[in-house]
């Protein structure tokens, strides 16, 4: 009898973890070296997709390359802030974002008009973490590594998400599906 | 002992199904009615996110509103494809893409320039189902209904895939990390 219940168990461990090992990767938030860099979410293409933009002006990537086409934004959050944000209307802590620049282009196979999304330019993370941040949201740009220290208080992205930011420091109003939320939970900020 | 070896028991499988609970839906692929009509992926904006383009010119959508604004694509695929492609650089079968047409606007908070997404105008959905069509790949439009029949395979969607997608009746060539999976693991076709 008890080796009946032992297998059982095992068989029922198994496929249990089974089924978690299938599952994508489940970042619980923003992780750091031991001396306080954060670490790059390698798998945030496999996070939630906010939406994206094409030669947005605002921001620290600027509008255009050097050749003079826009970029594209792409915007990506972790899926468990995203899980928490449907229910809320805002982030919790350890909310992670990842902003993703890219060169766009026209002329590729059939395409005759329009941009479609080329080569990387640039990657940037945004964090609220209230213990580590007096400021409790931080910025980093990995653009040339996968450990970072963040950005000074003083830069122009912190002022400008903290009095834009149509959802606590963030700019939902540019993500359709988020902002209909956030008008549904009543945490819009108007006039932004 | 055997009491002891129960507790255990509960206390991992229920740990192992917590995980579980608190992970992304994960479709295992398409889902049909009774009648074979094909059901709308109500979760795909947790999906994982493949490109945006803005006023591309193919596909069945066209490229401007009725006021001459360029439209957004976003292209979703089901997790499981996705990881499956990441292995083998093409699509398993239950592959399942979303195609989310959404309006272009300017002027938008403290956007100045370019273009950020707006109302959704259209979703269309593109499944590889090899039992079920005999074309393989099937097309839907779900921009009126939850439940949708395959568009006939006389459709100009079904030839255009056919002759010009990249990796089995996909545009690959417009999803740049997915292209750069294909071209490690010799999928690309040439010259599309």
């Amino acid at each position: 009898m008890r080796l009946i219940v032992i297998v059982l168990c095992v068989l029922v461990i198994g496929a249990a973890f089974s089924a978690i090992s299938q599952a994508p990767p489940q970042p619980a938030g923003p992780e750091y070296t031991k001396d306080g860099l954060l670490n790059f979410p390698k798998d945030y293409r496999q996070w939630v997709f906010l939406s994206s933009g094409l030669g947005m002006t605002y921001g620290p990537a600027g509008n255009t390359d050097g050749a003079g086409n826009p970029r594209f934004d792409n915007v990506f959050v972790n899926p468990a802030a995203y899980q928490s944000f449907l229910k809320t209307g805002t982030w919790p802590d350890k909310t992670v974002f990842v902003l993703e620049v890219r060169r766009s282009q026209s002329k590729v196979s059939i395409n005759n008009g329009g941009r479609v999304q080329g080569e990387l330019l640039a990657l940037e993370v945004e964090v609220k973490d209230a213990s580590r941040f007096p400021t409790k949201w931080a910025f980093f740009d990995f653009s040339d590594t996968f450990q970072a220290k963040a950005i000074p208080a003083t830069a122009g992205c912190y002022s400008c998400h903290r009095e834009h930011g149509a959802v606590d420091n963030t700019f939902v109003q540019f993500y359709p599906t988020l902002n209909d939320v956030a008008k549904v939970k009543g945490t819009l900020r108007g006039n932004q």
